[in-house]
């Protein structure tokens, strides 16, 4: 005899209004959870009521049955109620935050934030740190001799106020519904949820009391989705949910086929990001960076602003070593440079059509830039650096980039990772100029 | 805070030959899973690499996005190898096993193991206890002073060489990873899914060895499946696993719209029990009992068996006596009675047209006859005494069933549930004879 179904453990009077197991059968049969499931549900598993193995089969059941935009903006004010909120209207300026999903090379936040707090506006960017392919901004910045990232909530507040930009760690305040609930999903297969990425991101945006938002929302190989109409889909729900909540949000979708600039690894993405503080630095860096700052700074409030003077007169330069100095950063010590660096090189000629992010992504994190668990030490210096990137002319013998590490033995596996990654054409080919902007929703 | 999901075991490389989180994906995108994948999960989990959330998850992806013939096979074989086999091959006799999936009334094994045991066939009974509104067998036989469930495999063997009959409970050695599934299942809302009921139930009876096995499924509203056809594809899904293990299959699919019987509880049903066996007893208990042993006894060799005169001239009766004896049972001790009796009865008069599993099995379960959790202890003597079945005639005031209880603060929510479990029509009205078996499958 099997056992007969579970209705019978039922919920103790006046202690917890429903059961786990009826919330999970509701979204697994096609249901719409109500604000009250939803209410409980969160608070329930952040008391620990709701276990570990019952979120993850309504994690499973919502990335199967999905949810519809009012489900989505309730579980993410639940998480929102989750924990602490913090409040940004008490400072003398205004505030406008941004965040990517992040890509190869993405080290826009580091020119960004200070290029808009030059302007006036307060920047609060509450970053992490990277696993797997792609690089996370705490470990870029913390390339820099003596920076860090642990700020306390007052020294963040004073920093924005008598500086403009922060970028610091996210404390265990925000959301922490979201942070067991994310830790659950990167072990149970349901990481790639729209709704569960949506209010994932959305809730601590919303937590954080900012009162402008710009999303960069990447698509292709080296983004987290790599198909443009989930990246469409996945902005859209983020614009709808900012917009419930108050919160003036824009969403860029952008692409990230090919690396952002010419660096991917910690110490590599912020000598390139001081090349376009200084007025210089690859093209479609520039372009994203200026394209995120003037949607930034509209949304503060300021009209029309000329950002590219901004970089080219040294006024975001100025911004960002304040903003490194305030978190201990010796600006002007060198950076460090890895104990070993191995060129790889052109099999033949032609002119570079493509260069595969996923390949570069993986290169730089098995050269020692990136992490596989949580936790893990990265390597300062290590990572990729591009001396052939898409339009580029080469000849057979050529450099096409530098992998720089500590720890040569890992140069094996990280070649493997590279080799096919850039695609060429006859010599001569007239390539397209590459879009890095692809949509705008708002 | 409250605790992080439990710490997912890596796989170190050359040890474990899959991740987790790649098995759980295949199924969550609609894949196959392959013989080795499945192999590893089953046993990964028992061993406790895979971890609970792990588990859930991969369960959830299972209900929603099903699982086919063959992977339905290969999950079931896995779940065997997690534990121990039994053997029956070195008994003297033929072995034939029946299992039922349960549902209210539901005596059918206490007259059918005894009378298909006294034609020299052996009936291995592993049974369960009961949770919610359906009883468990092994409750209904521990009413009987002195007997008791548990046996060695030796005793079992034992008994079946010499007594033919043994209904015991199941040790943990069958299946072991289908008994930490189950409990999981149980709390994750995954219980319904057909693939993981047929393999559950399926993995126990080919483990133990049997060699031919009669399913009864049942449908209707006290049953597990309410709805035929999904009762008509978990027996066809389990004959087809039981065919394909070696092992002679045939399912009867069978109506739970109403109670079987006229009792509902532990003492109660013995006592019909012996009824059948005295060579009366209700009609559809007789017929359901007659019709799996004849498939019991055909699948075991024996030709057109006339199992109804083994009823009627004690041959069964003095199977029973062996077999209740074997365990300690007194078997002329008198059966315990409620120390409380409440009588409920008719608001109007008229003939009876439907009688509700459900609405009998819940106000059994509350009297005490069933447990909510596991391991609760249950009343031997309360339960439901129905004194009007469908086809009778009644007139206002007459009593429609007695309500058997130790604990008379139960009966009010008892009476809840079984209020408006009666349908009448006008008096006179012709009722059609009810169908028992529906369907046979093979």
């Amino acid at each position: 005899m099997t056992a007969a179904p579970s209705d019978p453990v039922e919920p103790t009077p006046g202690v917890e209004p429903f059961d786990a197991v009826d919330v999970i059968r509701a979204k697994r049969d096609h249901g719409r959870l109500s604000v009250e499931q939803i209410d409980w549900v969160i608070d329930a598993y952040t008391r620990g009521v709701v276990v570990e193995e019952q979120m993850s089969a309504l994690a499973m059941a919502i990335f199967l049955n999905g949810m519809e935009r009012a489900e989505i903006a309730r579980w993410t004010a639940a998480m929102i109620a989750s924990g602490e909120r913090m409040d940004f209207q008490a400072l003398s300026k205004p505030t406008t935050d941004k965040h990517s999903t992040g890509g190869v090379g993405d080290k826009i936040t580091l020119p960004l934030a200070p290029l808009v707090a030059s302007y006036g506006v307060a920047v609060p960017q509450l970053s992490g740190r990277g696993l797997g392919h792609t690089g996370g901004t705490l470990d870029k910045l913390e390339a820099i001799p003596g920076w860090r990232a642990a700020l306390t909530n007052e020294e963040m507040m004073r920093q924005l106020d008598e500086v403009g930009a922060v970028i610091c760690a996210a404390g265990s305040g925000l959301a922490p519904a979201d942070k067991k609930l994310y830790a659950l999903r990167d072990v149970t297969g349901t990481v790639e949820a729209i709704p569960l990425i949506a209010s994932s991101i959305m809730s601590k945006k919303i937590a954080e009391g900012t009162a402008a938002l710009t999303l960069d929302v990447k698509t292709g190989a080296g983004a987290f989705m790599t198909e443009e109409a989930d990246a469409r889909e996945l902005a859209r729900t983020m614009v709808e949910l900012g917009t419930d909540a108050g919160v003036r949000t824009v969403a860029l979708l952008t692409d990230m086929s090919a690396p952002l600039g010419r660096t991917a690894g910690n110490a590599l993405e912020v000598r390139e990001s001081l090349e376009v503080l200084a007025g210089g630095g690859p093209a479609d860096v520039v372009e994203l960076t200026c394209a995120l700052a003037r949607e930034m700074l509209e949304a503060a409030g300021v009209r029309e602003p000329d950002v590219e003077a901004a970089l080219a007169d040294g006024r975001a330069m100025d911004s960002w070593r304040a903003m490194i100095a305030a978190q201990g950063g010796e600006v002007d010590a060198p950076l460090p440079t890895a104990e070993h660096v191995e060129e790889f090189r052109a099999q033949e000629s032609g002119v570079v059509t493509g260069l595969d992010a996923m390949g570069v992504g993986v290169a730089a994190w098995r050269l020692g830039a990136g992490r596989s668990r949580p936790g893990e030490a990265v390597q300062a210096a290590a990572g990729v650096e591009i001396t052939a990137h898409i339009g580029d002319e080469v000849r057979a013998g050529d450099v096409l980039a530098r992998l720089h590490t500590d720890t040569p033995e890992r140069v094996a596996r990280a070649l493997e990772a590279i080799d096919g990654s850039w695609s060429l054409a006859a010599p001569g080919t007239a390539v397209p100029e590459r879009r890095i902007v692809l949509d705008r929703l708002a």
